[in-house]
């Protein structure tokens, strides 16, 4: 649509509508369409929420969590085990695992993994916290929740060396077979992972 | 996640992004923390351009368009052909026209189709200024623009048989083989249709 049809207020608010993961520039339009047309349900209700979200998200300076208190609602728990530190490279990672229930512990979230291709280094990383914070007298495990791709891999590899002379465990998330898959549809890598990490039945 | 995560305002900003077509709860998620991490240059921007629509939009009182301008964009352009109407059932209908470069004329966007069994009838429709619109001395052919479906037939039978007296010509979209689409994949009434109404090649 050229912005001649609809007014340029109406096409900037489709272009950026476009800009959001999930949406291209034919949905952005329904999704422009269908905000005007609930106005008052759906419109003035998620401009308010943006506005209060805007006005009130912060980084969690222990964790690097986004959240709206600082310390997160995580670092505050009283009731999380403040022994077990669970690095991730993403604060979706960090929710994902949240999701399912799967940490009782603290986090750690660098926000990007390195990626000597990208020029992604160290230094990109909020990785000096996490050697201070893997010091600490109670922390017994660190548990690097990184994807098993190159370049989680390789972050996961820079961070054991780093935490080398650290009193403590550093473990990584187990291969295998996901809950409900099919064994048909699995690669070869994870099959002969699950294999050598087999566990009693 | 639960609210107890990252804290209610973000939930809430989940919830409502959600409610947009083509976002489902994670895809609102994930919508939601790219939004947030691109607070500058997409959250922001967002915001202003929606609490701006809020402001701007308005229904067009001639045609029954969405725009920033009353009468709309496309009924002050001095370049239409006044003498045509096409009639859609929805402003996302106009915006698909619009994008063909389908239309020189003008427009009528009903807002809904005939559904008796939904209980939408002539009275739930922008129809009563197609009425006088169509008989205006200017205007020699109403376009009926309305989905192949049960509902929007219906609609354009009402819409004919309205404007039964009028001096105009009602025509309707024609029916055949999409640009690119193959045969074999076609369904019989539209290959009957196609069929039938064959053009000089």
């Amino acid at each position: 649509m050229s912005s001649a049809i609809a007014g340029p207020e109406i096409e900037r608010l489709i272009q950026l509508l476009a800009r959001l993961p999930g949406l291209g520039p034919r949905s952005a339009r329904r999704a422009a369409l269908h905000l005007i047309k609930k106005r008052e349900t759906l419109m003035e209700p998620l401009t308010t929420a943006l506005q209060t979200a805007i006005a009130r998200i912060t980084v969690c300076e222990v964790c690097g969590n986004i959240d709206t208190q600082n310390p997160c609602t995580v670092c505050s728990d009283p009731r999380r085990d403040r022994s077990l530190i669970v690095v991730v490279a993403d604060v979706a990672d960090l929710w994902a695992l949240e999701r399912a229930h799967a940490v009782n512990g603290l986090y750690h979230v660098l926000g990007a993994t390195l990626s000597p291709l990208d020029g992604i280094g160290p230094q990109d990383l909020n990785i000096d916290t996490l050697a201070a914070r893997a010091r600490a007298p109670d922390v017994k495990e660190v548990v690097l929740a990184l994807n098993a791709t190159v370049d989680g891999q390789t972050t996961a590899h820079y961070i054991t060396d780093m935490l080398g002379d650290a009193d403590v465990r550093v473990t990584g998330l187990a291969h295998g077979v996901p809950v409900g898959g099919e064994l048909d549809y699995l690669d070869e890598g994870t099959l002969s992972a699950a294999m050598r990490q087999r566990t009693p039945f």
